[in-house]
């Protein structure tokens, strides 16, 4: 009965029980998709009910399985948390008539497809990790809407008060212009008023593009510069073994020295000889 | 009478017969195209069918030359397949009436434009195989998408129906949003009854322009990283050259004892002498 | 006087000759911008058309003079084969009263900004250039937009004649299609008829969107590819000088049996001494 | 009392004035934004007012701070040179009523946002530096576009004159289609009377879309240049490495030789001997 407990945390952290979690995870997610239906829900509606208090049941047990392996640490994985929250708050809420925590919880149980997928943690996890990097470009772009938008809204207010009314509108509508969605019919009652307004337009859509480019360019020219900094490391080496190769031919001259030395030897004995 | 089917089979594998077939691939994708034009088949209808019936004939002899040369091995390439399914069910259906069998066939006829074209073969192969590469984008895309869907469906399904009415819709209204296409009709009327909306609509649009991102840069740094690769072979081997070198040094102080020794003895030797 | 002509070929070929006809260019393109005011046009209309008069002498003073100098090497050039046909065709139509040759001419007036500037000859030449490279991607392309222009009006002209009618609005409608302009509205009304559509769309616009980045990485790659080759090369460079190093450890060895050598022989005499 | 003024200059020149400064100009902002909103205006109008005179005086002390510790060195610096201009005006014109010089410095005051923070100050000025590297190709695009203008406005000026009907008008335009917004809703009302327009409209559509490929792919390929030239650098040296190498083949065959006159010495001492 001594390895029974160790047989039980391998179970639990074992790839069968996590694949059997994320079965769970994807029906759930059908169901979920099913309910959005009203045909469907009017006619399977008690069915999809049913379906999604069982796998409330087999997530609840998941949470209390890996907190008896895992105990205090447990809580030390953000997503675990997370897992914990969403179980407890559907427990909590399950008889709930509050449309509208019922459907935060719905929402909630398709964030769980995400924390369920190693692959997709990961790639979540070095998304928030690369925020700082894109820090200042991102920074920029918040000052040149903000200074866009209180020029819009400062000359365009009166003319399109359902784009530029006032700053929140603004800040949609260059949003809107920054995607190049129907920006021309936004420009041209605007331009009949005030002609000037082609210039804010313009140079709007030229900044965000310049902008948008710099992310994508970033990105890459981040990485050439990684391949640079490695390529000159060689460069350095290269040279100084180059240097080192110069000594090949002092040696080579030394050589030569001994060889004159001994053919010397070699006449004078002979000359001895003789 | 030895030497004929070598010839006979040099002949079907050569350029002259693939040539030939690529031109009448060509015509037929021209008559295709007559063909949809109402006032052409009107007035050419039976010129056009006729060309049809040729090119159909055409198509059957090359698949029999080619079975009688390649035998059991024609099926053994997925297009050699293709074409014959092809040619097989357009005599199959050729009297046939069912006008949803006929259009399918037309358009499996346009098809065999690609399977023509070796370079579009190749083309279309890599394409499959690249797929498993961007596999994890594509499923943090979907997961992505299926998670906005059931928001979406879930607050805006009252507000804007035939945008946000099932899952379904919302996942075509999505993709719209995807490619930026008239996203601000669709926003604008939810956000005046949901303000919060904005949140919605501004994190999904980022969250695809990244993804998008990572599509495009993706393959660049993919052959980046193989370069970066390279370089740290080569960094590798160039470090252990400059070990080898160092060598040269420990040589040259073995040849300068070396002429000491030669040194010493002589002077021995004239001490000796005088 | 012997210099006279080499000195009249040095000002015509010379910087400040070719910035004065760059000047007059530029002035005819204003010309022409005022024209296209009706208002403009109705004030100054003789003013602008004797400014034209005049720009037209100087050009086809510039092509008397050029031919003067470099004779038949002149029509070498198809820039200048260009420029010679614009004055002509300007001179030989001048008094004529065909509107659309006028605007042709005026037209051509313009494009003759392009083969004064020097460097933009150079781009538009590389660009021409540069077609054969993008050649397969671009055949991919046609035959792309052939398939699912054959597959759309075979399936949607009855829904959607505007935009399925036949085979050319179907291409038109791909291409609004791939450059994601208001493609929305014509799926959605096909959408309500015929379900399956949605496949049709959806992967027409992967695919689009994939060649599209196949084009901008294309170029990007194909850069990277020639670094690798050059990263290729010194990899193969620098394993041949290990192997060349690895002579050192060989030479070291022959230089330490030598010194062995020297040893034994003045042991042997030292021997022999006593 | 010798130190004072070095103390107050490093006060000025240090972190925590910059800093506060920083926080002026985001609460200036904030309340710039507020006072685009007209209820909040109306509630709190005065207060917003009062704000702004408070910050106004910030403004005006830093100005004079900075003045009496960088003295005519304080000119020098383009941005505050621009710092002093506003703070001047806003001072000039604090008590007039016209509306238009009080919408402007409102509009210069936010723009103070990027000058106060240094990281900013730096990425405006690399992108005015990075402005003639992309100068041909910016003159390119402005020659294409003039030339579609000409072309539009002489053949489509008559039936579409609110998109061609003047050379404005059609640059407006064409930027549009550039953007790829809504173009196709240009097109077709056009294409009905003149089907050869569809020429016009591909045409510049891969232009523009060639243009903006050649300003993303540009700034990427020029770093990868930078890599390539390094790499040759490399090439080259390990090259003569290579060749230096090659001097210790040259080498071991002295040291053998050397070891066979030797060894022949020491067999002609032998036979001496004997």
């Amino acid at each position: 009965m001594s390895t029974s407990p160790s047989r039980f945390a391998a179970f639990v952290r074992g790839k069968a029980f996590t694949n059997f979690i994320l079965t769970v995870v994807f029906l759930n997610a059908i169901v979920i998709g099913f309910q959005s239906y009203p045909e469907a829900d009017a006619a399977y509606g008690s069915l999809l009910r049913g379906l999604d208090l069982l796998f409330l049941a087999v997530f609840t047990v998941e949470v209390i399985l890996k907190l008896t392996v895992y105990r205090t640490s447990y809580f030390k994985d953000g997503w675990n948390v997370f897992d914990f929250i969403v179980v407890a708050a559907s427990l909590l809420f399950m008889s709930s008539s509050f449309v509208s925590v019922l459907r935060i919880l719905r929402v909630l149980r398709v964030l769980k497809t995400v924390s369920s997928i190693p692959s997709l943690r990961r790639i979540i996890t070095s998304l928030f990790m690369a925020i700082p990097t894109i820090g200042s470009i991102a920074l920029l772009m918040i000052i040149v809407f903000f200074i866009y938008a209180v020029i819009g809204t400062t000359y365009f207010a009166g003319i399109s008060p359902d784009y530029f009314g006032d700053l929140g509108k603004s800040l949609i509508t260059l949003f809107q212009i920054a995607t190049f969605d129907d920006w021309a019919n936004i420009y041209r009652p605007i331009a009949e008023v005030s002609p000037l307004s082609l210039l804010y337009f313009v140079t709007f859509i030229f900044i965000a593009v310049f902008v948008m480019l710099n992310l994508v360019v970033g990105e890459i020219v981040n990485n050439a510069a990684n391949i640079q900094e490695d390529v000159a490391d060689i460069e350095k080496e290269v040279s100084e073994v180059k240097a080192d190769t110069s000594e090949i031919a002092l040696l080579r001259s030394e050589v030569r020295e001994l060889k004159l030395l001994l053919l010397e030897e070699r006449q004078r004995r002979h000359d001895a000889a003789v």
